[in-house]
């Protein structure tokens, strides 16, 4: 990990470890929001090699990401590589996945949009055979 | 200004200087959301001692910091020092400002909550004795 990935990794608080079923390693989880807000944000630390599950999000989600590298993948389209500075902007109930590259950490803000539409649907894990071809 | 001010404040794109009223001096401003978003995302940078006027949000407003140092005030309280890392949730309809220290950038991103309520109400400007007593 570079010395930028470090930096920017604790620009915002990286809270507790997430225990979940739907990621495939180590998460960091903490809520920038109070509970129940109309706009609930989360700062997502992902060690390295660690994605999430497909899923889906009723109201959509925006990823902002501020450090590491890592992928973005939406179902049937191409995995996209993402930087520091780089933003998602994911369309409700749209199937996709995000998580760290093989030898970064990768850190982004997590935004639900319209919250009120519902939790995420967690779907099946991303193969290892998909995730091996990624650089 | 800091090293670290510096490489905090290209996280994320500048954009272009923002002609508006509604500041004291020079502030640049960069959409990360597509035109009608149900989540409008800016990243805001204020020039040193530049600051926006009183003003409040009928959905309420989160900033999150990402570089520089700055400050936040709501009506009636103290102004509250800001960093790389610090989250303010401004409730709706709640009167303040927020802007840069006198001599460093300050950079955040501000998220409008619930934008289907209407636009920011624009307030008489930060006064410069208010302003001047802060370090």
């Amino acid at each position: 990990m570079s010395t930028t990935d470090l930096s920017n990794s604790v620009i915002f608080p990286i809270g507790e470890v997430l225990e979940s079923d739907h990621f495939n390693g180590t998460v960091w989880l903490k809520m920038l929001t109070p509970v129940g807000s109309a706009c609930p944000i989360a700062n997502v630390t992902f060690e390295p090699a660690c994605r999430n599950s497909w899923h889906k999000h009723a109201g959509g989600q925006i990823l902002l990401v501020t450090g590491g590298r890592g992928y973005y993948q939406p179902w049937g389209k191409p995995a996209r590589e993402l930087h520091a500075g780089d933003v998602v902007n994911i369309a409700p109930d749209l199937k996709h996945w995000h998580g760290a590259a093989k030898d970064s950490r990768f850190i982004h803000l997590a935004i639900e949009v319209n919250p009120e539409k519902g939790p995420a649907t967690w779907l099946e894990p991303v193969s290892d055979e998909d995730y091996n071809k990624l650089q």
